[in-house]
């Protein structure tokens, strides 16, 4: 596994206040099917529904009592990949370093192929390979053009 | 506020478990002052303590029930900026945005100045000034030489 990061996931409770937060910091972005991708240098800040993230990553989207397991923290950091073939190498590797694998790699519904894993915090990593969104030779990630941001 | 993000934050209850889960993957740290700093391209990802995470970053290290706010998230993004005086017109930027200042810009144990905000989701900020990580003209950040990884 290369050590980068493509894309840091926010969910949020409401897309168009989010959006306009980060707009008002100056990180205009693209949006897309309600989600909001925003170039950040060599990776992408994305914008997209709490609820749906936990629901794609596999996991419940619940608040623990204190002394309880972490539970969603509402960010996830994707690791984009040149192959689906790749998402497997990694997530194999990433279950074999003691990862929780909450959603096997699958087709995912933009035509990609992603899995995701827990660390031992719980923290969320999705192995991601995504035609879409070409990697250069050195890793960095380009967001799409999906319109006028 | 430029489009970057300098590190990645990762608020762990076990420093050696995960810095043994992330070796394992192929992602070697240095350790320092119980922090292990592991560079990823142009930014770098961060283990530390959860607990000293939400302490430095004001914010209780909570779980609150479902349907409550959604707490400490466990993860911090940090925009690393060119001086002291940088950070506060970020601070004060994002205020203005709408941003939750949960610990206003200060000196910083490590000698640099820094504050932290939460957006309206709770996803955190910290805004910082380290003069021992170098930034690149881009944005890039280089982690500094703590000894062997």
């Amino acid at each position: 596994m290369e050590r980068r990061v493509s894309l840091i996931t926010l969910g949020v409770t409401d897309l168009q206040r989010a959006r306009e937060f980060y707009r008002r910091l100056g990180w205009q972005g693209q949006e897309t099917e309600e989600t909001v991708f925003i170039q950040a240098g060599a990776l992408g800040l994305v914008l997209w529904s709490r609820a749906k993230l936990a629901l794609d990553a596999g996991v419940p989207d619940e608040r623990v009592p204190d002394g309880g397991p972490p539970g969603f923290g509402g960010m996830v950091l994707a690791h984009n990949v040149r192959s689906p073939a790749e998402v497997d190498e990694v997530m194999a590797t990433a279950r074999t370093a003691g990862a929780t694998i909450t959603c096997p790699a699958a087709t995912t519904f933009y035509g990609g192929y992603a899995g995701y894993f827990a660390d031992p915090d719980g923290h969320l990593w999705e192995i991601a390979h995504n035609p879409g969104f070409p990697l250069a030779p050195d890793g960095s990630i380009t967001i799409p053009d999906f319109g006028p941001e």
